[in-house]
């Protein structure tokens, strides 16, 4: 038997995928689906999120885009979401209508044409639009959007559908839940395999053939793996019709902000990004830069309903590439680090896991070279 | 018997001082103590209020502030609130350090300038500060503080912890409370006296020798009163230490926005005025308007945690002044209209009631004249 510590979309989907692959899985989690992938927006986004990425996430991103119209659909089946409810837009509510990146001034006009070019030279299918053919496709963007960049390919999720829709699949398949924190990894030994989790309550401890750890933000307190915690505060409000028909995003005071609308007219605003530590703290000021510049790229959003707002913590590694993988201590798989791309890279994760993916897998070995990397992940802070 | 309709701290405070005076009541809401009071900052200030409100206001604001030191000392033995829990803070919370209204622009300090000297004229204890002497008193206020004016003598309380009282109080009184919906008063004949209410479930009606209608916003619904729903949004913020030592307010982009420090630590930001019908969604619109306000006068609000944000609707009258007294209808007493000022003008409005205050009670008599009072108010709001 397997344990798969971390009960958010990485541990649900590798512990789903490897039920029905025909191996023995525990899920462990104190609270699941209730850290990063509850703050989560879902924007699937690999094209329109190069511009911060290096190209191995891009490929890691595109491969699990491409996975996602079938492994929503089986796991809707296995869920046991018929499809008039997946049709109703009860199901994970999978939208593949693209995202649009859009630009105010003359510097980001320069700098998307500049994206443009790259993306154009990596053979990826994006549209730079004037500012007019941006709000002929959404009319409610600010008369003062002067460009954008449409990639048709991109789509986005809801996390919360879809982390229920994996609790609902791993009870249908009879795969145990257990409701505990892990105090620590079991081990053979000073530093040996690792045999199992210690947990804070009742059993007190689980015996496994094998861990995948999956703990988010909270990795590097289990094993010694480079994973920092990074703030994310968003806001969901709530709209009688929807305000847009695709992901917008631009960038505002500097700061990128999205806007993803939702089928049930909920439109979600994203996200802050804070090197605070473990802090969920909803603040004044996230919640102010949020309201500005969604306000900026929408005026009409301050019209809507404030439904819900939310902090999580994504677990950021040197080079914004999650570990997937071996982690070179016996009895101990990685599948952690995700950042901001947790959503996107479930699906591929657990393929990796299952040996599916062996050249994508390098890309993403926890015993991968990254030499300089924290240093060019700081330059990319800015 | 005598029926007071809401809950809120009006209705409340009128059912604990006529209990007290040994009247029989009953108090019929369905919510007790979560309408404006839920939402209301607590303000008891009459003085830095006095530029938006007419004289006769002032001088029932005033009354009225005299009475709330006695008033929440019996409320506090009445509810059974030792006086070691009342010093700890767990009382009501009436605080007297007084109003801090700031000033930032020219326009603003002259503004500030002629207040003053209105009050002056009127022998009201304020005292005109420059920005320095304003940090002086509250270090975190903004470098851009041009100029501020101290009303010593305004306090604040926190409506919650006041309504809890009360609801204490009247039970240990004995008092009964109906949680039920009044749907209307019943009459004798078309349009004869009022001889009790009809309510939205069991028991279906309740008869009484007079009914007092301190139903807020939601007043006109029952009874021929011109009160119209103005509706006010708040945060709660929570601070780990104190920002501020009282109350600040301020003119920013136009609009008032207040802070209103609590003893545990919270910070209240408030609140916006919007004339938009019986509509209490909290909006990005409202939220932004309110942390953009906040942030210009304390900018260290950018750190607090969001508590809690909440829209309330306050009763609204033309002249701006509330409806205490004999409506013209036999058996039918109107406690309603108090706008702004529920909180501070509940204790007053329990002694007009009483016949305390014969004098103030006719400036606020629903029999008093009011042509061209819509006017006034409507340009008073801009």
């Amino acid at each position: 038997m397997e344990v798969i510590v971390g009960g958010g979309i990485v541990g649900l989907t590798i512990a789903w995928r490897l039920s029905r692959a025909g191996r023995a899985v525990t899920v462990v989690d104190p609270a699941p689906g209730t850290g990063a992938t509850h703050a989560a927006a879902g924007m699937l986004a690999p094209v329109s999120e190069v511009t911060y990425t290096e190209e191995p996430l891009l490929r890691l991103g595109l491969a699990s885009l491409g996975r996602w119209p079938s492994f929503a659909a089986e796991l809707a089946a296995d869920a046991g979401l018929d499809a008039p409810a997946v049709e109703a837009g009860r199901g994970v509510d999978l939208r593949t209508d693209g995202t649009l990146d859009v630009a105010f001034g003359a510097d980001d006009l320069a700098a998307l044409d500049e994206l443009a070019a790259f993306m154009a030279k990596l053979g990826l299918p994006v549209e730079r639009l004037t500012g007019r053919e941006c709000r002929r496709l959404e009319p409610m963007l600010a008369p003062s959007v002067r460009g954008g960049l449409l990639a048709a390919g991109d789509a986005w999720v809801d996390p919360r559908r879809v982390a229920a829709a994996l609790l609902a699949a791993l009870e249908r398949r009879g795969v145990p839940l257990v409701r505990a924190r892990v105090t620590a990894l079991l081990r053979e030994g000073e530093g040996g395999a690792v045999r199992g989790v210690l947990l804070d309550q009742a059993p007190g401890e689980l015996r496994a053939d094998g861990v995948v750890l999956a703990a988010g933000a909270w990795s590097a307190e289990l094993a010694d793996v480079e994973v920092r915690p990074v703030k994310g505060q968003i806001i969901r409000l709530r709209s009688p019709e929807p305000l847009l028909s695709r992901c917008v995003r631009g960038t505002v005071h500097g700061a990128y902000v999205y806007l993803v609308p939702r089928g049930d007219g909920e439109l979600v605003v994203g996200a802050t990004q804070e090197e605070l530590g473990f802090d969920t703290r909803v603040t004044a000021g996230g919640l102010y830069e949020l309201l500005r510049d969604a306000r900026e790229l929408v005026p009409g959003v301050t019209e809507l309903e404030v439904a819900d707002v939310v902090a999580g913590l994504r677990p950021g590694t040197p080079d914004n590439v999650p570990y997937i993988g071996p982690s070179g201590t016996p009895g101990l798989t990685l599948a952690t680090g995700h950042h901001r791309g947790g959503v996107l890279l479930a699906p591929l994760t657990a393929a990796i896991l299952l040996g599916e993916e062996p050249e994508l897998a390098a890309l993403c070995a926890p015993s991968r070279p990254r030499a300089g990397a924290r240093v060019e992940a700081l330059e990319e802070m800015g």
